[in-house]
């Protein structure tokens, strides 16, 4: 494997000095690039993009041939995991993703396995190693995984929810099952990361999406605490280089400085949170990534400055931060407007890293 | 006007000695009661109930022949005011609010008057009257209101949303216009509320629902400091009673500190905060309100009581706190376990008000 041409993304998450701020943006291959939609409409429905590793590595690419981006992240989903333990995952147009099959108690849960990454992901694995070579080099490539909670909700709702009222139940009501759910969980992650790190990702980010709809109790007992489970497991080191760990919970600014305590390497923050109060909280424990509104990115070049100008002066000098968004980026984003972002980050953040 | 026979509500609020907690739940009068509903059917819409004062009177009154619920809450919508504003509000039947008019610009901000609330709200000044006379005097009312960047949102994207983008897209590209309009929305707000207490409210709560969409910095700017514009007009005493404030801003757990400066006399708590953190965060400045997840409703009387203990040993001894969910109660919920859990406040609180 070749050598990295520009690591300034990995150097950030590992506090190493750069000479300007990393970015890469959350959903960067997406529904508001043309050649996405492209490719997406020849496929014919999402799994099979997801599925199809040539497809997968096409779409991954394609913003790294329109912006100066500093890392690739895998085209995939969350729900491989639950889809490969044998729950059928689907979507239907203009709907969230579905299960034909949920779990609803500790018969359902004690039925299920720990799949195993060469053989029913095989498919995400081909699309790293293909990824990776295609990349030759040029920037890290980011693999991903849902954090346990966040996929236990889709697979006891049965698809998306508003209030999580069936999962939470188990948690309240029947918190060994959702213990034991849990912890398969937490064992596939992190076998599914290990995995694709094995296959050449260069950095693993675990998505909480739903942690930010607990309790703070509940949260530390039913998401941080398999999140700490996957960390402890995690291959951090690979051919001589680090593999950097990011864990972010939307929703989760309360709760940065027990995130911190991992030993993770970086948090994901939305944007509510301020990021320099975040710096303060989590000291020089980890790096920050984040976290401009994913609104700001509607209005214009202008405007997509300015925000960029004061999130960069609220983080500060000094390595420790990559920049994204809050959240992932939108279909009807202006492409023209990601330039203006990713151009932004890099002229003003020079100034940071004297 | 009778003396209150139950007042623990308001003590509580102005951190006054109590002998238990109080509770009331939000959206107490609510489809999870058959006789609400069977009301709503008769009045065939839900515009309908709210604007008649003999129905919200009625539906405001039915929760608390069940239950022993330390305060009433007068029935009505946040969007009245952008209603009386000329906006036309109406619902479509399994669909959000909606408006007829929306605000783009600063003509439509200009257009937008301030509504007479004895004239164009009159409705509501009814209903508060009728409410206060038939409640005589056992429990307090709420009078309430939303917050001036919530009422916003609905207005500019002619009704709900799930990114705001529009409206945020004023905020950032036009913000001269959006502080027209959101200086205006606090004025009518101030004043509905102040024509609320003057017509009987014996407290009143702004909702805040969507502030927690905002970056902190837009927080301050574009909903905080339209709070802190309401709270400076409102009518704090009448006929010797002080009459408490208290502001509730949804995914506001960051921004305690900041709300508590505002002068108000208690602050809602949606349920991600821990009511024992967000003590020590505000000290003795404002009383708390909150804060259980709703969907421990979904569970059973044990599960409920359990998390009532947990929840009343978090905030410990002494007033300052009013029980009530950290969002409001949903429709497939048991009213068996509504009585479950106004009992359970009241049996387990005792101890920390000795």
């Amino acid at each position: 494997m070749s050598e990295l041409k520009n690591d300034r993304f990995i150097r950030a998450l590992l506090r190493q000095p750069v000479d300007k701020t990393p970015i890469w943006i959350m959903r960067q291959a997406g529904r508001y690039l043309p050649e996405y939609r492209e490719v997406r409409a020849k496929a014919g429905d999402f799994m099979t993009l997801c599925s199809t590793p040539e497809l997968a590595c096409e779409v991954t690419l394609q913003p790294l041939r329109r912006f100066e981006l500093d890392a690739a992240i895998l085209f995939s989903d969350i729900l491989t995991i639950p889809d490969a333990m044998g729950l059928g995952l689907y979507f239907e147009e203009g709907e969230g993703p579905k299960f034909k099959k949920t779990i609803s108690n500790a018969q359902d849960v004690a039925n299920i396995g720990i799949p195993d990454p060469e053989l029913e992901l095989r498919y995400v694995m081909d699309a790293v190693r293909l990824i990776r070579k295609e990349l030759d080099g040029n920037v890290p490539l980011i693999g991903f995984a849902g954090s346990p909670w966040t996929l236990a909700t889709y697979m006891v709702e049965g698809g998306s929810s508003r209030d999580f009222y069936k999962t939470k139940s188990m948690l309240f009501s029947d918190g060994a099952t959702a213990h034991q759910l849990l912890t398969k969980l937490a064992d596939s992650v992190a076998t599914y990361l290990n995995a694709q790190i094995e296959a050449g990702a260069q950095a693993v980010m675990v998505f909480d999406s739903w942690g930010g709809a607990l309790t703070s109790r509940h949260y530390k007992e039913f998401s941080l605490a398999y999140m700490q489970r996957i960390v402890n497991q995690l291959t951090r080191e690979k051919d001589g280089q680090k593999i950097p760990v990011i864990l972010f919970t939307k929703g989760g600014g309360l709760w940065l400085p027990e995130m911190a305590e991992t030993g993770c390497d970086a948090l994901g923050l939305d944007w509510s949170v301020n990021i320099a109060q975040a710096r303060k909280l989590v000291g020089d424990r980890v790096a920050l990534q984040g976290n401009m509104d994913p609104a700001i990115m509607a209005t214009n070049p202008e405007t997509i400055r300015s925000e960029v100008a004061n999130i960069l002066a609220d983080f500060g000098n000094g390595s420790g931060h990559v920049f994204n968004l809050g959240h992932g980026i939108t279909p009807s984003i202006n492409p023209e407007n990601v330039a203006a972002l990713v151009d932004a980050v890099h002229d003003i953040s020079v100034q940071y890293h004297q």
